[in-house]
């Protein structure tokens, strides 16, 4: 089984620990991005994956390359050109103080590709999954084309889709969102998203959901999952969901639709680490267990309980084994010394 | 509006993390004080503040002036002279292991500093409100007589004077105290108290409450703050209200009385990074929505939010924006990360 | 009063914060073994303890006896020879994911020492107390005979000698473990355990306890100490009683029985910095409190409170004083800063 | 005096010690530009002085103006707006290994400022001298003819005009930088270059310079100063000598061309700790030397013990006192403890 | 152009800076071994390499299998099992104070690996050239039997073989290593020493050479890899020449002997950053320049750049590009900043 | 054989690397006094040595002594009282740019100490030599009497004593410290001194010296041997020589005078690391030399191998064994790697 996933990788600089950004003399360097992370988790859990972007030659680029390569990630399929490699500064939050993210990317390599710098039939060999995320096509210039065609070559080829809609208001509008993704959409046979994500990109809301507070709508969700799903045809819609009750204590569980049908995971209290990459990590366990056929209610739980535990890792990777999230999966939470 | 405020800053060594004392061998270097906490607070919400205080030539000294400078406080007040800048030591508590602090202050510069150093007509030019708190005349010499200059200056000027009581067994004993802190309440507009100052202090005491529990005695706390008013003729008393669940997590409140009338704020269940300088945060706060002029309600709702968003920060210094307080006070607590 | 513990002192090296091994380019460097941090334990309560067991002469051998040094501990009692210190690595959990132990321990120059390496007489001259734990002889090769001989010799000389069961998968199987232990109880005047311990080494079991669970089974527990003593006739046995609610959040307590009859401590619900050498600094408290005839009440809570703090301390060493454990054990337990 | 510099200030972010790019986990922050260098080292000489630039409003811009304001530097000259803070990484080299500067400074806010965006006349009240370097004009778009603006006023104004050649091969080709400091130069009263700036710029030549090699050719130097003397009519012209024996040690010195007189300073050895900046320190020196009207030897021993001094500094700011110039160039250069 | 390197990879621990052992509570983190790091070497040149070996399934093994595939090295030919990696901990020394490394590496996987771990049929497959060193049998067990499996097989392929001899005097006498080395260096077609090597392993010694002066003896270098070439057969004979003025500044250069000739390398003072790994760093560029089919002259420059660049650069891994490389060895030694 | 060191322990903040304390946000911490760090020297040596001062009950000063335990140093003499531990910054300079220490040890629990504190009799139970330096009774009030009661009390109990002059002209003046000086050296058998110590304290002086430049004056450091040996019967007199090339590298040697002959150690030029403790490492060399009776050259050249090798490590101990000191003495100077 090989998966390709499509994107951007950036640099992301945090201060250290809980500094604020205005007490920085030093920042943590790692690189990520949505694509690039859900590269990572399924190559943590033993799936051949190459990750798929363009990025410079010089050595800030080829340290992005290194760090998917370290942790077993395909990268032969990078195209090598243009000048820069996007940044983002992320600030811890602490219990009332939220975490900021600012982002610098414009004008990356990726994100002034052209069409011709991918020839997705190469890319595609061999491959029987292909994953995008909004944020893609929200890069403007030819990414958006370029994400159809890579669609279109997918299907081609007999790949499943997936697409975590990722919306990000300062990339694009909603309409603009809205506009784009229903073009790309109809290639999607597993879409992600949370709840905040469907209402922004397409207008499909549930009724009556506060995502400040802590309960949770199952009707609602169902309902989003079912619009969506009902609009483009999508096989299976999974939706992550979150409850923040501070920066530092979130609850967090996902339910996944399909055929009809909705499954809910077991709702974990989490004292966060770090919860950037989270969303991406739930995609990561969501494709491994499909590709390792599991069954709705066990797929969901085994992306659930994968999120949990990026919650307690560092940075945008989620450096968890299949053995972890099983553990977890299977009840097993109560954190106890492995000696 | 122009904020003076006059005090000592130290120097802050502390261990790295949850490190104690003896574990460490790096301290994090940073310089705070009560007064000087104040200062950069307000200058951070954009207010033209400066601080007084008294510091040697050496480079030591400089780091502590450029500390201020760096985020905004005119430090152009500052007398240069004498041998030593304070110093303070802090061990990090969590849970059921206290936070600890260990003072070598004595024989600073402003310790030693006599009245003839501080022309108060030149430090309050242009001035509008002038703060101090009860460690200034604490550090002994001439300084009670210094900030009996300082308050019939700033009140010949027009200034209004506030006043964090601020009580330190270690620099006084509670009669000296009461009897240095009777004479400079009179020229006292805004006192801040938590309800031990009041009690330590002047002996003014609520019934029936216990520090170390986690329910709050509203009626005590207006009866404190109705004794300090009748007392001293204070226009308005704010009084802190921390409970403290262990050295990890607090609930954190205040009160202000004003014109015969109580506001409370909401308390929050803080997970605490670094719970130094909390108080003079809140005081900070509330010297802005004075200034902003803002109803009594929204101001002790700014002044607690600001400072529950303090606890969050590491040192001292109240790293935040009008507008993160005014989120926070508004409302939003949930932490959700801002892209 | 002096004590004498005797055992392995490691190596432990782990990441910074909560980085997995995984991620991390920097290890932090301490020594540890359940032995060697009672002995440091008891040195902070002032008491004159000697720690014995066999190093190398190299500079990391040497390195971990300037860490016994430098908190108080007598190292004249070591031998030097062998090759190698053993080493683990410990990664630190966070909510849901579990901190990982990997050991490196074999072939240590304890593991490999001889019988005539001790001279028991000698390292016993002056000592009232002589403290091991079940690892010691789980060590293989010579040290289960070496651990009768030092009991043996331990009890010519008058020394009351406390074992802690300590079972270790990793080092012996159950039987070996308990054809081991059965031997040298007769000699164990207080006898330290947790649940598992009993069951693992002596098959002895409370009905219907779950250690992931958060609720304690009092009479359980009591039957189980009930039942080592009865049948290794040991004076006192203390148990230590954990649930673990996550990885961060703990509930701790614990019990001593004591001529017939139970005592229980509070339960504390601890937020974790550093779980690993808890159940060492129980111990360490639970012979300070037998050294200085605590009554078996006021034992079980200075025992309790000592390894509480333990749980906010940085690495293995619990570095508390009395006066610390006796302030917590006496209720204070709300973290207010010590100024 | 009143000082006034003008460019770009950059994030810079460089690998801890001698770690490549690719070993990075962590960068260390700082910010710095040709110009906001010379205003740093004008501002630790006691120098009144602004820094003018444009910069985003967010925490990343706002802790480049707070590098500058820790220093004294008035940071109320700069403009607010646009959207990002140019970067660039440094790398260190170390004996054969040379130093490696990427660039990532497109589009940043002052590169993008618009003509509008700078009122000069407010921008130069009370101010006698003005600064920059050829590496703003460089930056395009609207910046050379703001720089002439800027030169324009400042002639009008009465200030003395310094610009440094600064040439920068990867923002502009040698014709456009020929062409637009053509335009510039004859504002400029005193122009600082080195040997290459000269011939990449203009075309002026010294014969037979290798700049790799350890030996100066004194006459060459002069015949430089004095043909941009002759072409552009500034005053004086000031060149560095660097002499680069290894990344780790240099030959630095330096020339003033006055009045038809050079002027050369000693050569100092360096063991280099930093040599980013070197170059601006030089120019801090000069300005400071003509602002207290030293005499052209003194001015350009000044300069170079200056920028000597800088290249045993971290970072690019030269932060040292007029005494410690003082000292080394009144040959105190043996660095024993000052007690 | 594949090549396949075979030999241990261990974790090395080191203090910080220059910190000794006994004072360091921070190990940097990395991991090396002598045909690890040519590996590593050969992939920074972009040549297809794969390292093989045996390591352990726990994550301080898959840190060593990441460290690296983060630089491009094949991993796939690891044999997992057994239980530890081998470790060793470096201590950096400055001027007259020796490095120290400490060595903690028996009993690792590798060397308790059995000669049916390793397939070398399917190990050589698509395989040019395979490379081990004299560290490799030394490990003892069945590791010089494998080795000769290797050899013979790598023969039977038409690999070209080359040989280290890297004699580890801790590792095994000098009688072992000469009877074990004398079966392997039928099969080696390039053989690289340094003098002791020769003498150690072979007693084939060059008259009047003292390893601790400056001073190099060319005709005993021709002389040694005469007598090494014409022993037993091998087609080039290259030879590292290190004089040591302290542990601070080396002097650096090599040989290399082929077809009855003697080419020497320029000499390279260096001030060194990291020294460990120089020796395998000049056997990565020997192998590289024999890949591109170098002249005898190019080779050497080659290796000897390459190895001088290696002394700058922290840990054993040699992480330098072609270009750098080249650039050193035609001329480029000044250390200018590259921007 | 047993030593009894006398003076202050302190505790050193320096910023990390080469950063300026403008700069610093971290400090670096250790212990460190001239007399302390000679217990260190010795104690590293494997001789029995007490330090003995007053320090303070809280948990700096029990830091402090936890740096003595650590390198088995006996603390049991130090005397517990008073308020505060003396505090130095060290500011590690470069090339050019020297080093700055700034004290902050006014009012120390040791400079406030009583007579009565020191029971000399108790203190030199068992001990054979008595070290102090100069600077002790520079402290101030009680300490010069402290002191002389110490000198009689070694000499009724029959030590050796030996004094380190070290002029401190921040403690006090030449002609305070020439008086009390001279009351001590009439019980100094060994006299370890600098040039301008014998200068600054005795008047005495070597014709022709300059310390800044590099030449020695064998002939005057004799004379000024003679003069002290004259003057006061001292046995022996021991001179360091050092000349500063820069604050990076230094020439070191020295010389012992004894029975009318003066014999000189070989000179080093040392690339520094920290020569801070520099003076305190060679006189701990020396006095082992004494305890051993090393002939007086061999004396000389391990005083200075061994402060040789203390200006390579970090902190004022010198940490170091006399196999490495004799090692070097012995000519071993090239810092090969130690494997």
């Amino acid at each position: 089984m090989r998966v390709v996933t499509f994107g951007e990788i950036m640099m992301r600089l945090n201060p250290e620990g809980y500094l604020r950004f205005l007490q920085a003399d030093k920042f943590e360097v790692s690189f990520a991005g949505a694509e690039a992370n859900v590269a990572v988790s399924l190559a943590n859990y033993g799936i051949d994956v190459a990750f798929a972007t363009k990025l410079p030659t010089h050595e800030i680029a080829q340290s992005a390359i290194n760090s998917l390569r370290r942790y077993g990630v395909d990268t032969s399929k990078i195209i090598r050109g243009g000048e820069r490699v996007g940044i983002y500064f992320v600030e811890k939050g602490a219990s009332q103080r939220a975490s900021k993210v600012i982002y610098d990317r414009a004008d990356s390599s990726i994100a002034l590709a052209k069409k011709e710098d991918f020839n997705w039939d190469t890319i595609f060999e061999g491959a029987d999954w292909f994953h995008f995320t909004g944020i893609t096509p929200a890069l403007g210039g030819d990414l958006p084309e370029i994400c159809i065609d890579a669609c279109q070559s997918a299907k081609k080829h007999g790949l499943v889709v997936s697409c975590d809609l990722n919306y990000r208001k300062k990339l694009w509008s909603r309409e603009e969102a809205g506009k784009c993704m229903s073009r790309l959409m109809p290639y999607v046979d597993v879409c992600i998203a949370n709840e905040e994500d469907a209402k922004d990109v397409f207008g499909i809301e549930a009724p009556d959901t506060d995502i400040n507070s802590g309960k949770l709508n199952y009707e609602g969700y169902t309902n989003v999952a079912e619009q969506i799903s009902a609009r483009f045809g999508c096989k299976k819609v999974a939706i992550t969901l979150r409850s923040s009750i501070s920066a530092t204590d979130n609850n967090w569980a996902g339910m996944i639709y399909s055929e009809g049908k909705a499954y809910f995971s077991n709702t974990y209290r989490i004292h966060i680490v770090d919860r950037v990459g989270g969303g991406d990590s739930f995609v990561g366990g969501l494709i491994y267990s499909q590709l390792m056929e599991f069954d709705d209610q066990k797929a969901i739980n085994f992306a659930v309980a994968a999120s949990c535990l990026k919650h307690t890792i560092e940075h945008d990777f989620n450096l968890v084994t299949v053995d972890e999230v099983l553990a977890l999966a299977g009840g097993s939470s109560s954190g106890r010394v492995q000696r």
